[in-house]
């Protein structure tokens, strides 16, 4: 017999149901079990017939797990994150606790519907910060070691990215963001902008854009993207006294 | 008198209207003027009201001037790009062209909607491809060196960065991204896994997963994402003949 139970790993997008694609309305409208980190959980809206598992941060492969048994057990679960779902989100704990556990859990309905991504939310926000070449670090050192991050900065300034920073600190990793930038400044131009961008979409919205020689990790929360320019990122003047557009060159002239 | 035009430069997600977002909805169905390159425009239904100014590939900034010059004269503007604005698409052309304009055009009312990026579309249909820090680089030498995207691929190769390569080749750059996967195969283990992404939610969607040694660039056109996993990529098989899962997990051990 089918296992009627399914699990759709979803990307709320950064906050705004304005920003939620029709198919994850969908799917949150047919599950029938919710599954995710709190504050995730708390965006959907409750409705009878939708059982709510919120849990803890930092517990992504535990929540994976759990989620994949109930769906063993014939739920049609919904495993949501903010953003999108494959990046620094759900869908890689699942697919690695589908690795490591029941072998019958493979034979289930497994689907990812992409979200908009933070970055992209607060690139739109601001212009076209990711406007050429760019990447996307993750400065959390909980389950990389902090070498790997200082390597991965070195190759991105050096190669010329324009970086989206991705979990820049929190109350238990201080002080990941000033090193960071402490690093950057050693390999880019002061003048390189760099962009904070929090709760995007969100009521308490804030945006604010400087350089990374003034750059003060003060302004990051653990709901903050960062974002740092180039040396071709280019900064423009919005009349009424707006944050300043930015944007990125897709062109690179020839030397 | 304040201009009434408007300038909205929107992602329209990779094909499907169910990856399309209800603000870009909302912006389509108020526009008076839709500017883009044609194959994006032709993915909006016609109404009576909408002017179409479709144009060829390759002619941004005509187009995002024309787009700011419809607006100066009142018109309500939607620029349309498929995947995300912001991504090797129309929003960094139209603040380029902001920029070198008409001082007047700073005051209109320009806003940039974000939508379901290619890359992201492409990885949820295959998994968590990019679930580890990842890098994003257009193959397109019409705008840059050749020898600047050697260097990026370089960087993102020895940074441990998964990679999506926009563009990865045209009737007119054909060689592109055979040069790429040589250059790559230097520095990569052959066994790193490639993902081809061929209109990715269109009915004529096409997904192949191989290895960089193995890679053969035919299997890409003008509308196929590519993805380079890194060594900690993983495949995981799926039943019933499906391509299998590829995720990148978060965790990086200490070494």
């Amino acid at each position: 017999m089918l296992n009627p139970g399914s699990l759709t790993v979803i990307g709320l997008g950064p906050g705004s149901p304005a920003q939620r694609t029709p198919e994850v309305e969908a799917a949150l409208a047919e599950a029938t079990d919710l599954v995710g980190y709190a504050p995730y959980v708390a965006r959907v809206p409750h409705r009878p017939g939708l059982y709510r598992h919120a849990s803890d941060n930092r517990v992504e492969l535990d929540r994976a797990r759990h989620a994949l048994q109930l769906a063993e057990a014939g739920a049609r679960v919904a495993v949501v994150s903010g953003g999108d779902a494959g990046v620094f989100a759900m869908a890689s704990a699942v697919f690695e606790a589908l690795e490591a556990g029941d072998p019958a859990w493979r034979a289930l309905d497994i689907r990812v519907l992409p979200g908009i991504s933070a970055m992209f939310a607060a690139a739109a926000r601001i212009g076209a910060p990711l406007g050429h070449d760019f990447c996307a670090i993750s400065l959390s050192d909980n389950l990389k070691p902090w070498e790997v991050i200082q390597h991965r900065l070195l190759a991105a300034a050096l190669g010329g990215f324009v970086m989206a920073l991705y979990n820049p600190l929190s109350r238990a990793r201080p002080w990941q963001l000033g090193a960071a930038f402490t690093l950057l400044r050693q390999h880019l131009p002061g003048t390189v902008p760099v962009i904070f961008a929090t709760a995007v979409t969100r009521p308490d919205e804030r945006i604010t854009v400087t350089t990374l020689a003034e750059a003060d990790p003060a302004l990051a929360d653990m709901r903050t993207l960062v974002m740092v320019g180039t040396a071709a990122t280019r900064l423009l003047p919005r009349p009424g006294g707006a944050a300043p557009w930015v944007y990125s060159p897709r062109s690179v002239p020839a030397s």
